[in-house]
């Protein structure tokens, strides 16, 4: 095995320098700002958790965790997302809190990755989890939020797309007859790849209206029209009114105001798989991979021994900043420069600046190397050197 | 191996919940906001690093890191300090900024804990690393920053106690003839066990003349008196002038107005090898444990390949969060409980009192099990039920 070199790191591990560390942390503030606003409460989990009761909930693949063992030989997971933990949490820490819980996080997630130049094997992720509440209220209450927030953020240019997980696995199961071959059909949807739907469906053995059934659903996005569609096409055999709940979610979608930037798309499949009803992505016009994400979750709380029907989202910082293309800018920092006999000038200098709003680097000038390189780095200089009495600005 | 129970952590993990939460973002704030003042800039590094980069410069025990394999079998460590990542990143990606950089961090760093009630495995630390200025004006820099910050969150009882690992090092060599003979007394003053030291002193084989020497370090602590106090013992054997160091440290942080705050304490040993020149460590009156500690290293960057003399500090979050001594005040959430017929006014309410800086759950009626649990969270109720006009408050 050969050394890293001493600047390596780890596979998918990424620093952040400080014009970016600005940039992220002037987004996350807004986007805490607006889920605060909405009445959701903040928690912070631990980085580590035992395998066995947060690392088999998560919907991550095995090989996707970093797994270590404890020193008593118990199998830890750095945390692979947050809505196990906040499970967690709901049936422990916070048990005695009548539901419905709003709870919010703002963490780092890890996923091991296989090769470099890939995706990131940690990143930060804001999102919420609204636990307790099965209401096609609190479906849209989150779907709503999660567009307030990009709109806060300044974000113009983004859609969210909305399935129903029961819609397309029920269908499937009817037409094709069973779990494996629906989950062939499910499998080529999740990976967009809408050619080889048309061809598999012309390649099984169906009648040609249920074929038509089938490649009629790739037709099935948009606003009240897909919905229309889907009621004409699929209404009949729609046992769990699975439509019925999309159309009722528009409409409260309308009352927030957020439906020009909200499309029903009856082909959404997410690929965590505790969703159990209405699900959601976000994009923006300018990124291959999702914004942000989301879904109802109604089973997951029983294994934290705390049943409740619960939805929420996660948005991924390092996408939607991205998405926003912003421009770092330099702060704006004055660097005071003074020699060891008027120290106490450029103290009080220093320190008068900073109580007025500045940022103030003081330097004492025998600490510097290179002055010109040192002095190009500050949008101000004021040097208090030799023993004249003012410092002069260059 | 018996599984954990659904709810339980890895040993020493915590919780952090919502009123906490919103504690420690405060004072975080706070902090962050005098360190940028400062004209310091605010970096992030992976929670992973590789042990042979970061894992061995650092100065965590062994058995005190958690380390992992990643897939290409090499060891990774979750974080145990940031001195280290931040020399590893002044090495590489910052290696064409000149000298000095103020760098700082806000980050959760961990230590793997042999038994549960004791301390926190993964904690928060803010802290700052003034890089490649080797003058006793960064000492004083960085001490008198640790103090306003401390000011600053509002902590009033607080003292600052600074050592130099030179002092002590050279003069047991002296005194006792070797390294090893000299660490057993160090030993003794890193675990300020005082009266083992002076049994220690007396059972050794030396002149009475160099006892006295060694038994008066115990009083070598206060401000100007005790720098003088030094001279008269031990001026004559100080030949790297490590007194003459403090004293003129003294003189400088008299001119930052914090010597209130602080007090010289030639008995000063830290746990980190790696310090090579002045010391400090800060505490609360009624902790049993420091707030914050830091020093020089000036051996550190050489081995990310930038050498540089260096110094700096980490403030523990929760420490200082118990020194403060706070009481969490529950925020104001206004509830606006809805019944479907009037969920459009509902909405428009919420929206109208957010924008006023309100924060407002919204709530569907159907979607409560119990109206008296959940009401009794809030600080306000509103309800927008029935047909009547307009929304009663509770």
């Amino acid at each position: 095995m050969s050394k890293p070199f001493v600047f390596e790191k780890p596979l998918g591990m990424r620093d952040t320098l400080p014009l970016l560390y600005e940039t992220k942390k002037k987004i996350r503030n807004k986007i805490e700002r607006v889920i605060q606003s909405w009445g959701y409460q903040f928690i912070q989990t631990p980085t580590l958790e035992y395998y066995d009761t947060v690392g088999s909930a998560s919907s991550t693949l095995e090989q996707q965790l970093f797994k270590l063992l404890d020193q008593q030989g118990k199998t830890l997971v750095l945390r692979p997302d947050m809505t196990a933990p906040i499970a967690r949490v709901a049936g422990s820490s916070l048990k005695e809190v009548t539901y419905p819980l709003r709870l919010a996080y703002d963490t780092q997630l890890f996923r091991a990755q296989q090769r470099e130049g890939g995706r990131p094997a940690e990143y930060e992720q804001i999102g919420v989890e609204l636990i307790g509440d099965g209401t096609g209220s609190a479906d849209a209450e989150v779907i709503s939020l999660m567009v307030s927030i990009f709109k806060e953020t300044g974000l113009k240019d983004f859609q969210v797309a909305i399935g129903h997980v029961g819609f397309i696995n029920s269908l499937f199961v009817d037409i094709v007859g069973n779990q494996e071959r629906a989950d062939i059909l499910r499998r080529y949807l999740y990976e967009r790849n809408y050619v080889g739907f048309k061809q598999h469906v012309k390649s099984l053995q169906l009648s040609s209206i249920d074929k038509r059934r089938l490649l009629s659903l790739l037709e099935l996005r948009g606003g009240k029209d897909a919905i229309a569609k889907a009621y004409e096409v699929f209404g009949e055999s729609d046992r769990d009114g699975t439509i019925e709940q999309l159309a009722a979610l528009w409409d409260v979608l309308e009352s927030y105001g957020v439906t020009d930037h909200v499309k029903i798309d009856f082909t959404l499949v997410r690929h965590i798989n505790y969703y159990t009803g209405i699900v959601f992505e976000a994009y923006g016009s300018n990124l291959g991979y999702a914004l942000s994400g989301g879904g109802r979750y109604d089973q997951l709380l029983e294994k934290f021994n705390r049943p409740a029907q619960a939805t929420g989202f996660g948005i991924r910082l390092d996408h939607l900043i991205e998405a926003l293309g912003m421009t770092e800018e330099e702060p704006e920092i004055t660097c005071v420069i003074f020699s060891p006999e008027r120290r106490s000038e450029a103290i009080d200098l220093a320190a008068k600046k900073r109580r007025e709003g500045e940022r103030v680097v003081l330097q004492d000038l025998t600490g510097i190397g290179d002055l010109d390189a040192v002095t190009e780095r500050f949008s101000e200089v004021v040097y208090c050197i030799g023993k004249a009495g003012k410092g002069v600005t260059s």
